[in-house]
């Protein structure tokens, strides 16, 4: 019998070899291999079934979550699981839990700022399970300024021990995810009080829970802070409040890695460069952006399969009416989405090599990338997870009022997705440290100092600042070298801008508040210049299959000619281009789009999403939407009964009521 | 004693008459007082607690909203409320529910499309609730496509019945309010089939359930599409699927007031002028816009008296930390936001007008004005819209990670919001119908025909495609002519060159579908004038107050220079303005928000929303944010236990196992 496929055709217009471009999607052969196993493994297990997750109470919701986690678990075990294996496993299960902060912060934490004595005695413990952690940082009063954090660890010389405090009402945990209702113990942040002195914000290993009856240990409150957006989404997870009254630990439960307390008190530097723990950040960055194509590949996998689908106006004699893919305004919203996906896979494919990079540097003591990483590193997780947010919620838009239901995946995806906007940096406050570096760059610029890696460019500011873009017809847009100029010449002339003009201000501090909304703009060029280069890397690799480079060049295209309609005042404004080139790379666009249009549905095929993992009645493989749509509806609770309760209450007195409507 | 009042230095601050304000954005006096009033009314009764929403079941919401309901009507017929009074109690208890379609689609409709005796027999039942009614137009398979529904409604000359029927599955009547689980009749939308020919899409009141035990009525399937985007939020309404296998209703249930079917099955037009339905649609989207405003202001009032309270960085010798308020990065996306709940609560009023002027005038056979009016109030519709759902949004990152609670009242209130840019019109569908328009108009300026009303402005397009923007200091963009003379020269030109470049297409059907993005670009540049154009008519009436006209003028400056900014690649490459002008206009930009940031807490307080109404703990009239935020945080479900429920089945046992983890 064969497959119903709706989509059959569509399938069989794409112009490129789909098993190449999963490949090309996954990183490798194995990296494909593997996650293409994980994935139907988990697709494949009833326990995992998550369709009716955002029908669930609160409570419900969380049991099924310490469900799963125990069945992953378990299933990790059995299966003997490598930890790539189990990560991917986790990634599939698709339901944030505790288990995400053990695994992705507690253990990175003490790995990276633990000694090795806590490393031996924590990590077993840790890697079992025998233990639970969490990461508690933000506090209701400080996120994004960690060195305001007011919870303190005071030492206490006469007991060899801290006293873990919560001395006001700001200074209670707030958010770590985890922390709520299953960790045992948590990485807490606090001032190191010692000597009599604040020696500033550090790590400090906590129980918060007995590990006989669960119960909290004397003089913790801990709780869960409660609903967060959306139905399903981010509520399987125990984001929890922390109180500490007067909480002793060891001395050695602080994390020694970095600095030291001593048996007298005295607070010690270690050897150990401080820098060390830039690695830790972006590793944790790394992941973030490529959390972010994962996201946005989803939510466009199912805005494009179902744009097929769906069919409105232009029906001609009687037949069929228009797939909506067809529209060039459903085109021109949707395609760019598609290029962003496959743009922020191949930029954080490169973070993971920076990430390698970097680590190799700072163990042989080379610190010199450092701010070049630091800044390229958050300002790539600044631009992806915002773009990201913004296009799923665009994707939900383009399924019309379908992308309401949440049967759509979309609503769900979109409330899951949105705090990475601001966990791990809010992407403000991180545009602005990218744009201090930009500032420090542009000021060295004569000093004979070369900018390297992704600022390079800035060494040739001198060309960038008159340079004159040559596209005079509307191909000239396709070159790979005219685009990389256009961007570098836009972030080189912005940055430089913003330096001349902080100039006016009676000094930088002043300055820097007010054109920060200007340096904001100006970190963004010099990011979105990032993942255009880094595009067009990936283009200059050997590439086989079919078809599979020329679709990566038109992607591409799309890529960076919709940056450039979109942000066309910073082009033109700074002269970079004239507004008869921006009209030209507009046409080009229109161009690309319909070169796109019969390899869409092959393109996001191309991720390998198992419809378990994609949970869309709209985003289907087989594109079976209506009936499905249909049959979902029934599913819901307030269809257990024909007559609703609460109709003898309240519907049936009022109409059946006698009353003289006197003024309405 | 003296209430707490965290915000009281703020409100010293303001610079104007914060009651005198409130009075212009209500209206007049009298809409004031009346929306007060009532506002104090539903904020003082427990029935209408909504503080628990976003943590019931599907089940307990909707009964929960049954209960409101039942209960408002109580106090309207209780308290003699008047139509207006009636209408702004529904509004302030905040709640989607079917009362909603009943009185805002289905008594309408009956109004705008019955003859004489239907109204007479259905109204007073209507009026009265002895039957509840909603609004059966959008299928399955099609929403925007009104003319392609596929429910057929057969005439039977032999009863004198029509019979509806549902042929396809994809014309399943699908999302209309109040259908699920409540209505006992609908405004049903069929094709109509008499005398063996299709007329078209028409009206139909068709009862469902039965009066006595609220069972469907035989030949009728109906039920609840299942659960829409986020918690609370729109789950409350019971959108509905609707099937007919073969139901027949008598002839006289045709809404009959523009065209019917004889007795003996002929169709026919009434004498009655089709175009008076267009009356319907202007009143409900000046709704549209009015209710933007409303939603639009809400969320800035949450996010500007938050950003008052929260502090991060920049503390100076211990003292306090930085109001983010006074950040600005905060400021510039922030404030605009602010300007634009003002700017389109005047568009709004002036809607309201536009409404009077254009039923008096199909009262008098006078439909000169009628494409002007659709374009022009689609177009508002699609702008206003789109700009709120993405302001909410926005407002919602602007408080941080706590904006993402569901106690911040955010998260829910983007939930229940952005339905509203795909009802009534997809937004993108309106801006082509726009654009439709302009081209029509560009293409018969030469034709002696003088453009009138919002399109007057094109009669001068010759003076508008060659115009040069005179300013030469940031102070000249202050001047309200210049502002104006710019977005008139933008838009004029945008329309111009679309309509150069449709003639390089071998026809207009061609080039509409290919300049589509284009066009719909041309139609947003066309819409933001006319709100800014009805904001300077606003500053020309005579405004009481002292300092009221003065923060209107500053609003105003911020409305059109942050859309310029934002714009600013429409206006350098239609060569309205230069480069340096438009850095002038940002460096104005910055002069306005620092005007503005002294009476932002009070230009929110002059919205007078009640805390009931607002459902925000960080928007709190006393900003007392954290204790609340604590408090709160303990009402979840899953705190009512320490250990939760899973801890023995799925924790315990992780914790206790004795595994060797050979490969991890």
């Amino acid at each position: 019998m064969e497959a119903l496929d709706y989509h059959a055709e569509e399938r069989r217009k794409a112009e490129f070899d789909v098993e190449e471009m999963k490949i090309v999607w996954a990183g490798s052969r194995q990296a494909y291999e593997i996650s293409d196993r994980v994935a139907r493994l988990v697709a494949s297990d009833p326990v995992f079934r998550k369709d009716n997750r955002t029908m669930l109470s609160r409570k419900d919701l969380f049991k099924d979550t310490l469900r799963k986690a125990a069945h992953a678990w378990k299933r990790i075990i059995e299966l003997r699981l490598s930890e790539e294996e189990a990560s991917k496993l986790r990634f599939f299960v698709d339901q944030p839990v505790f288990t995400d902060l053990h695994w992705g912060m507690f253990i990175p934490a003490i790995k990276g700022q633990g000694n090795e004595e806590q490393q031996q005695k924590w990590l077993p413990m840790a890697y079992k399970m025998q233990i639970i952690g969490c990461y508690a940082q933000t506090e209701l009063g400080h996120g994004s300024n960690v060195q305001g954090l007011e919870t303190t660890a005071t030492f206490d010389p006469e007991t060899d021990e801290f006293v873990i405090h919560s001395p006001t009402l700001t200074s209670s945990k707030w958010w770590p995810g985890g922390l709520g209702k299953v960790s045992t113990h948590a990485l807490v942040y606090a001032r190191l009080i010692a000597d009599g002195q604040d020696h500033g914000v550090h790590g400090f290993i906590v129980q918060l829970r007995s590990l006989d009856d669960h119960l909290p240990l004397p003089g913790i409150t801990v709780g869960d802070i409660g609903m967060k957006f959306g139905s399903g989404a981010y509520n399987s997870m125990d984001n929890g409040v922390l109180r500490f009254d007067h909480v002793r630990i060891p001395r050695d439960q602080m994390l020694m890695g970095v600095s030291q307390v001593t048996r007298e008190g005295k607070y010690m530097q270690s050897d150990v460069p401080r820098q060390l723990v830039y690695g830790t950040m972006v590793y944790v960055r790394q992941k973030i952006v490529a959390d972010a194509s994962c996201a946005l590949s989803r939510a466009v996998c199912i805005a494009t399969r179902y744009s097929a689908v769906r069919r409105q106006f232009g029906s001609h004699n009687g037949g069929p009416e228009t797939q909506v893919i067809d529209y060039k305004t459903q085109q021109s919203r949707l395609f760019p989405l598609l290029a962003s996906a496959y743009a922020f896979r191949f930029v954080g494919e490169w973070l993971k090599w920076l990430y390698t990079d970097v680590t190799q540097r700072l163990q042989a003591n080379d610190f010199s990338t450092l701010p070049e990483v630091h800044a390229c590193t958050a300002g790539l997780k600044s631009v992806t997870t915002s773009a990201t947010a913004d296009a799923i919620e665009e994707c939900r838009k383009l399924c019309g009022g379908h992308g309401y239901l949440s049967s759509s995946g979309l609503p769900e995806l979109f409330a899951v997705y949105v705090p990475a906007c601001t966990y791990e940096g809010d992407n403000v406050v991180l545009l602005l440290q990218v744009a201090r570096f930009l500032m420090k760059t542009v000021s060295q610029l004569g000093s004979g100092k070369k900018p390297v890696g992704t600022i390079a460019y800035m060494g040739r500011s001198e060309h960038l600042l008159q340079c004159r873009c040559e596209v005079e017809r509307a191909e000239d847009w396709l070159k790979p070298n005219v685009i990389l100029e256009a961007f570098e010449a836009r972030a080189a002339r912005m940055s430089v801008t913003c330096a001349k003009n902080l100039n006016n201000f009676p000094n930088q501090e002043e300055g820097f508040a007010q054109l920060a909304t200007d340096l904001a703009e100006a970190a963004v060029a010099h990011v979105q210049l990032i993942i255009v280069s880094k595009f067009i890397e990936k283009l200059e690799e050997d590439i086989p299959g079919k078809g599979v480079k020329r679709q990566l060049e038109i992607l591409f295209n799309v890529y960076a000619l919709s940056l450039l309609h979109k942000h066309l005042g910073d082009f033109v404004a700074s002269g970079c281009i004239t507004p008869k080139q921006g009209a030209l790379a507009n046409e080009q666009l229109r161009l690309l789009y319909s070169q796109i249009r019969p390899n869409a549905i092959a393109l996001v095929d191309a991720f390998n999403y198992t419809d378990h993992y994609l949970g869309s009645v709209l985003g289907r493989y087989d594109g079976n939407v209506y009936p499905k749509l249909y049959e979902e509806a029934w599913k819901d609770p307030l269809n257990e009964t024909v007559v609703p309760d609460g109709y003898h209450e309240y519907i049936r007195p009022i109409l059946k009521q006698h009353i003289r409507v006197a003024r309405l």
